[in-house]
């Protein structure tokens, strides 16, 4: 059994620190890395994708919307279309980066509103997946993992890309298999042991806790750790030791 | 005998329109497309490599500093470090567009003030070619042709790209074989005839007539043509014209 | 009798140059100038401000949304609070170009997506005036006429600001007297001379024949004419000249 | 006798964090607000005025260069009439916020590269006065307290605007007066009670200890404190403690 643990990196921009990078990196196999649109830029890449290679995880474009003082969290109304162009700029950008440095790209994952919207809009996955398959067919598009993922998938895959799921060790779930909302209280766990315990659950059984006790399936393939604060740092730790203490090995979603 | 037409394209943003380019590319052999920093936005980067796939001619970077206001055109203090991630950061975007459009990337052309400083900065010449030749090793690095050309050639030679000089056939030159300022009388020539001898005066005596009278030796593989008013359409055409009529073949500064 | 017509201004931003606000301006009574987030810069906006002290024309801002790129018209989901914050800034940043010029800032025009938002959102309306009130209750917000209006005024008075509303000459309007989409055909009025014969009954009647020919209630204080082609200059030409040829003063929303 | 003790603030941006703004205000007596060029945007700006009125300090407009990613740090070749509607803009942005709040704007302090420029060229300091004075001629200009003091002054007095110079009291001086490059080592005085007491004799002497022992004179009417880190809270204490126990009064530069 394994598992790919990733974390947002490269989130800085300028003189503005954001995120444990060099700490939460040991932690984990993959990184998502900022491209310069909601966050990161041309420095904080290079020097991101540069501590990547040293630290040999696996790496992935995290493109978002172009909205710096928002942090691409607003919605913005952008058509599928000007979605995909974002996609192609953003990841060709942090592609010139990994060249640079002889390290593979792997995956991208949509930021903030991009990533929330296209757990429900089949017409940005396609337009997103289609993005990808023009630049390179063995790029990962990650998800939200949850109940529409079969469909998504599906839609991926008819534009030649393949999807890998993620889950929230340290997120409650409603019974629908999706995100409780940060605003309602217990939304985020606290506790590394509680949310290391969840991750495990996660991989043995195939299932999570929801937040009124019911069990439910959830299949995921990497876990995302944020990477903020250091609580995630702990976090991270946590759900890394317990993954390794039970055998199951931490490895990017596919080789490097 | 050969010779290539180049012109800047991709200059729009959004809703603002700038170039003919739809028209000035019948005339040329080469485009230099921007990438973002002082103009392109990732839609426009989209439909000007199409159009140069449908209209066959050679696609090349056109990277800028970070200053959309004025269009790149003010000198920024920027390190050579800063300026070697500005390149790969838009290189890396433009080429994901060139990707997607099956169409190969063949140089990099520095705009604006970070071309005007190259023709003088050893260090920036090294750091933009280290950084274009951690990407690709086969791209055209394109500089002012003039008296330092050995000199830079050499640099960029050590990090592993050749360069390409291009001259200015509308353009009036000093005696030291330098572009004479605009804001001088006489630095423009806009006769499209005249611009059209001079030109093929450069590639058939590899000479031009600076502006005092004295013959200047100057080498060019590539002229630049402006392409954002309807005379730079004009001038295209009578300096291809010019060239055809005399033999000399118009194509791109390296096999696409 | 009297009616105020205005038309969007200063949109141009570095070398991208928008509208023909040097011929467009001799027809209007009013312009709103953008304000460096969806369009415009500090030196347009200067100019702009420049150009309207020497007409005489009364001076609104014309603020929008943080994306140049989209040019304001991509809705995106900031808070009223943001949304407030932004039309501070804004307003402030051309007020200190009018007190510079010695020119009066007399209107609010909320810019594209916000526009839009402002004609249903009844707490964006709250933020707005209430943002608007802080700076100075002189200043009136322009709203589109239509069926909410008193509502809206209402809303907007309750913060101590007085609204205004403005009918468009050249578009088609539905039997619920919204506008009718640009997407559908008809929408758009292209004749200047049908255009200014709406006007006229928008003046003397207060009413608008609808697309599908009701006879329906308009209420407007001001006229918004587009100035960003040679049509729009024709449009606004016509529309004076009927109304004065009618007898009814083309004056500002309120006296300068 | 008595000193003003000002800090920058207001340089977060969106979910970017900077500086110790509602720890260090409580030692200083000035601060001077990032106007969302160089940092700060419409929501910090809004929050930093509120906070600035809750503590009763005065308040000035930090305008910089529209350079986010380079914190206004890099020197842009922009002309004199380019940065006079930079900083009418950015002075106008923050008034707004200002009058919203019922605080008074006191002084105008450039940021960055603005700053170091506007220590040595004539042409900038009259063009910053100039658009100062169109906008409010009690606004006061801070410049750096060094040689050339009297020459600015006299400019920004024909342009109408009064000066106010600033000192550094962690900072090392050169004999000549100007600061110690940060590159070269002690340009920073770490030790706040070795800085305090360089302060006092700033206030006392009128005079400083520059690096090589000499001792310069140096009349300052404001000490910059920096805020950016925990330092610079202990040091800000440091300073204002010694000054009250010296008897030295700590208000800001013109009474609001």
């Amino acid at each position: 059994m394994h598992i790919d643990l990733n974390c947002d990196m490269g989130e800085s921009f300028g003189v503005y620190g954001l995120g444990r990078d060099e700490e939460i990196i040991d932690s984990v196999s993959s990184i998502s890395i900022a491209c310069g649109f909601h966050a990161g830029d041309p420095h904080v890449m290079a020097r991101t994708v540069r501590l990547a290679r040293e630290r040999g995880v696996a790496v992935g474009a995290h493109p978002g919307l172009p909205d710096l003082m928002g942090f691409g969290r607003r919605d913005m109304a952008c058509s599928p279309e000007e979605v995909a162009d974002f996609l192609t700029y953003q990841i060709g950008a942090l592609q010139a980066f990994c060249v640079a440095e002889g390290v593979a790209l792997c995956h991208v994952k949509p930021h903030g509103a991009l990533y929330n919207r296209a757990a429900q809009d089949e017409r940005l996955v396609r337009a997103m997946a289609g993005a990808i398959a023009r630049i390179d067919r063995n790029l990962l598009l990650v998800g939200l993992a949850g109940r529409d993922n079969r469909r998504m998938a599906g839609i991926a895959a008819e534009e030649g890309i393949a999807m890998v799921f993620e889950a929230f060790p340290d997120r409650a779930y409603t019974p629908e298999c999706a995100l409780v909302s940060r605003r309602q209280p217990g939304a985020v766990i606290h506790d590394p042991d509680i949310a290391a315990l969840r991750a495990l659950r996660m991989v043995m059984d195939k299932t999570v806790e929801a937040i009124d006790g019911t069990v439910v399936p959830l299949s995921a393939r990497t876990f995302c750790i944020h990477g903020d604060n250091s609580h995630g740092v702990a976090l991270a730790a946590a759900i890394r030791q317990r993954m390794e203490a039970a055998g199951i090995k931490v490895r990017p979603m596919r080789p490097i």
